[in-house]
């Protein structure tokens, strides 16, 4: 084990599970709160605010402000505002994502936007799709926040933004920047942000294909948690293994 | 050239263009008519019967009855009636499949169909790709009328059942059985309809991937028509070449 100067977390499978809050995380954010160590919260979830998850990890007793979560949607508005490109897009997603998008004067248009952006919108419509398919013929720079293949529900497991987004891929040939993890840009953008170096930061979370590897693309340490997606048996087939893997945060000691 | 005994024509690109007839298509069939060659229409689109479509053919001038033409919705319904199991069906798709499934008798239900069925669907909603979903991954055989990645309108390619499709197939990691072209199903039920010899048929149309990979595909001849999709100069880059291609079928003396 490794002292880290700041970690960074995934949410589900990792902090809670479902609306169950995962006591050790807690424990263990709380005395990372404490001892004032940085930490970040890293989420493939477009469909909420940075301040709606903050707000969820507050009611589950965990100390967290807006600005010390990331989610997919804000990362994608990060990535185009500092593009060299007309700030117009054309957007497929739910009011989180498209809160974002207006909070930062991004213009939303259906003819010829410059970008288009695909989060989870459970309203989806062969309507917006078709749009998408014409702007990103078009030339329009093609973004989805995550390629999430399914969303794990109560009911099982639900159509994931990856899955929508595959309409769209399929249908122009074209492929999209994903922003959500197993992508480095959230944890560039997070390391970015802590104002820390990147030998000194830690990313934990359950699910290998997306926490991990998204750990490793950015080249930092991670430490896997027996909590959620991933099981220890799981982790024995991927080629590169996480720096560490331990069946929970009550195993961690700072 | 070769006489064949009977003919299989696509539609769109080789019979007509949209809206509008392709006259040399239309005298072609109408001789096939007068000499008494027996020929059938063989289409991907789901959304309208067979009925429907011999209807819209007739107000071209094109002699044609339904059971002369098989879409890839009638194609479905036929497979699945040829199959030993439970005829209860989870249908996403427009009127066209929903009625040849009701009027062959299926049950069409939510909760643990033994098939779920694919076909263009312009309401589609993400409750449908859920319902979807869940049955596929309860075990229900997962079909698929087609895989056109696109389709063309006057406003551009629209998203075609290929990328609708894709979003379960993503989501649950199991792949569609798909019915139509480029797979040989149809032709095969072409050929079983007309009761003719395989070496007699001939398939035409002007879609190398769709039109003659089926033919290629059910090992039955094939005429390129340059009238559509495919260019003379996009077939020199393909594997194996159709038996003929020609400019149009006024070049096709029978």
């Amino acid at each position: 084990m490794k002292n880290y100067e700041a970690y960074l977390f995934d949410l589900d499978g990792t902090i809670y599970r479902g609306n169950e809050p995962l006591l050790a995380a807690i424990d263990f954010v709380h005395t990372l709160y404490q001892k004032d160590i940085p930490y970040m919260f890293v989420s493939n979830n477009s469909t909420a605010t940075p301040a709606t998850v903050a707000k969820r990890l507050q009611n589950m007793g965990i100390k967290a402000t807006p600005s010390q979560v990331i989610t997919s949607g804000e990362a994608a508005v990060h990535f185009i505002s500092q593009q060299d490109k007309e700030k117009s897009v054309y957007v497929i997603g739910e009011s989180g994502l498209k809160t974002l998008l207006s909070e930062a004067g991004m213009k939303v248009k259906e003819d010829h936007p410059a970008y288009v952006v695909v989060g989870l919108d459970r309203k989806i419509t062969y309507e917006k799709f078709t749009k998408a398919c014409i702007a990103v013929r078009n030339g329009a720079t093609f973004i989805s926040t995550n390629n999430d293949s399914a969303i794990p529900t109560e009911d099982g497991l639900y159509p994931g933004n990856g899955a929508l987004t595959s309409v769209i891929t399929v249908a122009t040939g074209q492929r999209p920047i994903f922003v959500g993890k197993p992508e480095k840009m959230m944890i560039e953008q997070a390391i970015e942000r802590l104002g820390v170096k990147r030998e000194t930061v830690v990313m934990v979370g359950d699910n290998y294909d997306t926490d991990i590897r998204a750990g490793i693309n950015a080249n930092i340490d991670t430490i896997h948690v027996q909590t959620g997606v991933t099981s220890k048996r799981a982790l024995e087939k991927k080629d590169i293994p996480p720096t560490y893997s331990i069946s929970s945060l009550s195993d961690w000691i700072i």
